[in-house]
């Protein structure tokens, strides 16, 4: 499966209207909230941050999917305010941010999905979150530029990736936006992505491709190890293309919804808080996989390991050490790992094994560590399970972010 | 339990005798080695890291503690080298280090333990510590302070308490010195304590009161989540008072052998890695106490959490999302928290209760957060589960420290 490239610009998908617009919830006319709406009902599949502490619209959305009858209509952004940690009268904010934009989009509001990302604790400014609904339903059009732009929070850059599909019965397109771990000060990371399709799909199927497609990818990346109140990833499909997924299109639409998504996913990491590395992280040999993406978890979120990739540091004992405590039990006679240049296992530098560092020339792994993508191999064992976590390192610029005093 | 300052100096501990050298591992002429000897042989009990991947001279002193008849005379401790990840080449040199100290000494190998800090992957200069040896075993006498000094890495003090108990049956003395999370550039935050006694216990005592002890104080310290390949405590009675601990003196024992290890994993915490801010962190509520450690150690090992504490932010709702994703299940709505100034909850400031924000003042809270010392108080529930964790930070000085390439 090739990689597919974050798009500057994403062609448009059958039924789809996007806005991204400035409502005012920013203060330098950034755009600041976004709506994707479709003409055709839309069946749905939606995965949210499994904190405790969940956001009203998360709260409301998960509600959407159990109750709602007759397919989804639209999805309503905002910026600057998570609507989190604000109890009854959020969730009441919450479902009028719906209702606004089902009564300008004309439908019910149950057909309107929520999100939002900022600030924990405050309450939405409901006047700013309608003046923006009503400048989104008039700015509708295919401009998903735009839209990937109004979700942003401390993100550098907007996240798109798009792939068009042919099939004996057609094309379809499948097309995804995210905001990643940028930070609102005083905010929770916060991951949102909406990825949208013209092709049609059983609710059942959208379940089925989205939790697969989401374990390899948005379940598999690692930016500081926390986890947000707000974080969701919508699917919808409305069927526009004409193309409806059968069993023998099974495989190649799954194909395409992971290539989406994991462009997506890898894009988060790639512009994580003052992220100067990008590290794949490849465990394999486990018992099974879950022990895997245990020890890979220990390792993309130890201090020290993303501290040392951040100083270009090939301090595999570090690496080694966080596995160690990972609370998954291998044998360490059997430990492995290297080090290689990129985004592949090419070329890998053996480091360790046998319970001792190889003699490997410390400027060869100098050499690897200095670039700013590093594939990281772990091997601790012979078993099947196997792994891989997308991370970041730890900068200076990380500290500055999230330290930074709420204003 | 009033709390026991970290002394500058600290009075002798009947029948030991210790000193810190420069063995020439350190390149500035500071204390390297530090030795600590028994003239009667000590009872001892122990407790390592947990991680899968010990260093050698842990496991050597596992293997000392189970199988050693007699009595321990002596604990020798080395810098700048953790000899960790350097397989049966490592374990014979920690072997070496104990024959060579039991020489001078004249006791058995088995009556010595070897602790070991620094870099992991290189091998002991063999040269150098058996050098370090003779000049300790020259140098033994009551300069607690210098053998404090020789144990540190990258501390910026030395960690030193004591406390005299008066008994009946006269007085006796518990005396500890401890090495904290400072790193030799490339290594692991390494712990490693000594705590002496010339008070008489057997072995099942000292194993029961240094668990006991450890629980509260040493297991409860987060400065950066880490897990070194050599942590280790040690506990050493000699008996040299005369003071036997029967079952009426047990529990003032117990106390006094708490608050050495209270200030001990204190101090440890205080001069954490670029730590500017010293957190007191206390979960009530939980359903148990396991609970309710595992939440606090959720906040405590959060980058979001540690970044605010270090900017100095009053952001409760980083707070309490690391709490909500702890896995640790609790009534949101039951949910409390409080800020308080220093090291107690006098004058809590409530800041969250009933899912939303308290009217509390921003200038009140930021008062509190910009002191060096913050008292956190999290209620979670009805339950009558609590701990209590001590953590630091986590600032621009942390990333420099760890991110700095090894040379």
């Amino acid at each position: 499966m090739g990689s597919l490239p974050v798009e500057s610009s994403v062609p448009s998908v059958k039924g789809f209207s996007v806005a991204g617009v400035h409502a005012g919830l920013k203060t330098d006319n950034a755009l600041d909230m976004t709506l994707i709406t479709s003409e055709q009902p839309c069946t749905a599949a939606g995965m949210f941050t499994t904190n405790l502490m969940k956001a009203a619209p998360v709260r409301l959305d998960m509600e959407r999917l159990e109750h709602t009858q007759g397919g989804y209509r639209a999805v309503i952004i905002n910026t600057k305010c998570a609507n989190a940690c604000t109890g009854e009268h959020g969730l009441a904010n919450a479902r009028q941010m719906a209702q606004q934009t089902a009564d300008t989009l004309g439908c019910d509001a149950d057909q309107v999905f929520v999100m939002s990302t900022g600030v924990i604790g405050t309450h939405l400014p409901m006047d700013k979150i309608e003046h923006g609904i009503s400048l989104a339903a008039k700015a509708l059009g295919q401009d998903w530029t735009a839209a990937a732009h109004g979700i942003l929070t401390t993100d550098t850059r907007p996240k798109m990736a798009s792939i068009q599909v042919k099939t004996a019965k057609g094309e379809y397109t499948v097309t995804g936006i995210a905001k990643g771990a940028g930070m609102i000060a005083p905010n929770m990371a916060t991951m949102l992505s909406v990825i949208v399709t013209d092709a049609a799909i059983t609710p059942d199927q959208a379940n089925h491709y989205l939790l697969a497609s989401a374990e390899t990818t948005f379940n598999r990346i690692v930016v500081d190890g926390d986890m947000s109140t707000n974080d969701t990833l919508l699917l919808l499909a409305n069927g526009a293309s004409g193309v409806t997924i059968t069993p023998e299109l099974d495989s190649q639409f799954c194909d395409a919804l992971h290539r989406v998504s994991m462009a997506l996913a890898q894009a988060i990491v790639r512009d994580g808080e003052g992220a100067t590395k990008f590290i794949t992280l490849h465990v394999t040999g486990a018992e099974n996989e879950s022990q895997a993406r245990q020890i890979g978890n220990a390792i993309a979120t130890s201090p020290l390991v993303k501290t040392a990739f951040y100083g270009g540091d090939a301090n595999w004992g570090r690496i080694i050490a966080a596995a160690g405590r990972s609370g998954v039990n291998f044998d360490v006679q059997r430990v492995k790992l290297w080090i290689a240049a990129g985004e592949s296992f090419e070329n890998g530098l053996l480091l360790f094994e046998n319970e001792i560092p190889t003699a490997y020339a410390e400027s060869d792994a100098s050499a690897i560590m200095a670039l700013p993508s590093v594939y990281v191999k772990l091997q601790v064992g012979a078993g099947q399970g196997e792994a891989t976590l997308y991370t970041c390192d730890l900068s200076h610029n990380y500290v500055s972010i999230n330290g930074h005093y709420r204003s």
